[in-house]
């Protein structure tokens, strides 16, 4: 174990956001402001992009009061961004920029708040800075609501996103119940590689409200095979919920969104409306019943006011723990969860390799998928309904949410 | 004031659903069942073709404490249906059917849980009941998230939805402004005919995150007056979110949900993913911004995890409210509210004859809508405001909501 180092720290966010990666930006911020080593709290405004274009917000002049609000703000207070670090052998330019503004402001401490390309661009300045000699801690903290980041049991914003989606599926469930003729309801999820988001919304079975089918990306998607088990389940109740999953791609890899079908020929651009309402309309033309699509969109990710309160805490807990253990001298890691389910759910942080989280995509293991190739498993269930308890503690005012709004005192 | 009748009841809920018409129902339901005069109380699974068809639940069979979960179950807990029922003079084989059902049950009281055309239904059973001579009181219990009802200050149902939809807009309006490239966010909302939901995204601006501009259907939608609104803001701002109802419309009277644009032709049909996705393809092809169709779709009307505290005790006054009224004597009217919004707000049931009530549609009043066309005014937000005040008593098992589940028992 390094001692501390004294200096400053930034943040940045990177990424599609979510509805509790302040939790995560919140964790890191208070728990520096309150450490006697760490000189100064800097949000990079847009991610990396706001470190190469020294935009830093100074999180000390930030009201204590409100930065608490992060805990439940959705998005990326501090913006985020999409952007791509170059491999250092073969362009360096932005890391001596990085370096540059590191000596500028003194920065000890890089914490990087994002998904798998951000773990990526946090390995690679690791790299860098230890290979020019400039002491640096960098630390990624996990955020993604896809789920599919290495090593960790699960990632933060995925249960909040998960809890949005169960409790989405059982209202839209009752509600497309109510009519004594029948409906096909097609709701798509998010997820474009890897099916954990679709496959939460059979926690809604949990409470007898749930979906009938789900199709995740993990599998071939096969039409005929989609419309024979639709009109049977439509057959058998009268009704049938669907979960899909945006990614679900045929045997030859192209995306159902994409490929034109028999019944959307010439108007299924995916562009427009996308899956659910292309599936849809298969169905409409299949089996002749009265049918919904409904695409989540970018509700899932920023529903804030379903969070789930676990989420909240453990992505608060991320960021905690990330500045603890820079400030103990780890580097080049992730903060990671195990968990234990046994008695009970307990979780513990744990560090990974920043090497070996990056750009690996994990999915949801193929165990937990039913044998017909439309359903998941008990131990999924398992798995995932101990993640969403628990509430947001969001404060509201005049009945809507009270989200955080920041100074943003830009550094000189 | 008649004494009260002895007999039994029944109530129906019909059209659309909501996150409270349950609510209101529940407020006849246990009213009717508090009452020394009303002998059983029936539920007409899925409205008035319950009726026809000899479909009754009876309610004092259920558990009183699973009942109660009706206060925040979304969707219409005893079905409903969209019947439309015939002139009596033209056709009065189903007004013979349902006075055998009267008699052969003693219903003495008939309430009936819905919109414009239930409150159409009501109505004339009232009259025929009346002209028949079979003493029977009938009153109408309004729902409808369309706000769209004759004479109430606001209907049950609405601030639900209208709290959902400015929540979700402040949500949205935070994720789609994260990357420092900008964005063209439309989001749709329902309201065929009347903007009321459309108008409640605006309360969103209470809070600093509502949308940039509003279009209803109350006035004709120009597209290119609407892509010089969104252009000049998306310049000014570098950002744009824009509330459309589902019911804007050309002033020749097509939808713009249906009729092609010069963007869209080919694969704009309505069917498909609808006018959010259709509005956002023309702001890609004319403005050249990033864009994102969001569709509220279902969601807006069942979301009962962000009802309206103030609309759940409401919806249940009022059908507390007809019962108690009904046992006084009222008959052929509807319970509504008159409200006072000038210390604070203050809300109190009144009732409106049905035959003025029926099939009438409230608009939203021109002069709450802005010069240019493209908003609401402050006027707007001072009646909406009030409404969406409270959150739900919802009770929540493992993480999700704990809907009512009935035994559903049938009368004999």
């Amino acid at each position: 174990m390094n001692s501390p180092l004294r200096g400053a720290c930034i943040i940045g966010q990177s990424g599609g956001p979510s509805s509790v990666i302040n939790s995560s930006a919140y964790g890191v911020i208070r728990t520096a402001l309150d450490s006697e080593f760490i000189t100064k709290v800097y949000g990079a405004n847009h991610g990396i992009k706001g470190v190469l274009n020294d935009r830093l917000l100074v999180m000390d002049e930030e009201d204590p009061e409100e930065l608490e609000r992060l805990l439940y703000t959705p998005s990326s207070a501090l913006g985020s961004c999409r952007y791509k670090i170059a491999d250092p052998d073969a362009d360096d330019t932005d890391y001596k920029r990085i370096l540059e503004i590191f000596k500028k402001y003194d920065v000890r401490y890089f914490f990087y708040n994002g998904g798998n390309d951000s773990m990526d661009t946090c390995n690679k300045i690791s790299k860098y800075m230890n290979k020019v000699g400039y002491d640096c801690r960098v630390i990624g903290v996990p955020k993604t609501i896809d789920n599919d980041l290495f090593g960790t049991d699960h990632c933060p914003g995925f249960a909040s996103a998960a809890k949005y989606i169960a409790s989405s599926v059982m209202e839209v469930s009752r509600d497309s119940q109510v009519y004594d003729v029948g409906m096909i309801t097609i709701i798509e999820c998010m997820g474009r590689h890897a099916g954990w988001l679709t496959a939460a919304a059979e926690l809604a079975n949990t409470m007898g409200d749930g979906p009938d089918l789900i199709y995740l990306p993990e599998v071939d998607f096969d039409m005929d095979k989609f419309i024979a088990d639709v009109a049977k389940c439509y057959k058998e109740k009268g009704n049938c919920i669907i979960a899909v999953s945006e990614g679900i791609h045929y045997a030859d890899g192209r995306f159902v969104s994409e490929a034109e079908t028999s019944a959307t020929d010439g108007f299924g651009h995916a562009q427009l409306g996308g899956l659910a309402a292309k599936l849809a309309a298969v169905c409409k033309e299949k089996i002749g019943a009265k049918v919904r699509g409904i695409e989540l969109s970018l509700l899932q990710r920023c529903a804030a006011h379903c969070a789930s309160g676990t989420d909240i805490n453990e992505s608060f807990l991320a960021g905690k723990t990330a500045v603890e253990a820079a400030l103990e001298g780890a580097t080049d890691v992730m903060v990671g969860f195990e968990c234990n389910r046994e008695n009970g759910y307990e979780c513990k942080t744990k560090l990974f390799e920043l090497s070996k989280v990056a750009n690996f995509e994990q999915k949801l293991p193929v165990e937990w998928i039913n044998e017909d190739k439309n359903g998941v498993t008990e131990e999924f269930v398992k798995y995932c309904l101990p993640l969403i308890q628990g509430e947001t503690p969001m404060v509201k005012e005049n009945g809507l949410p009270h989200f955080c709004n920041l100074k943003k005192v830009f550094a000189e």
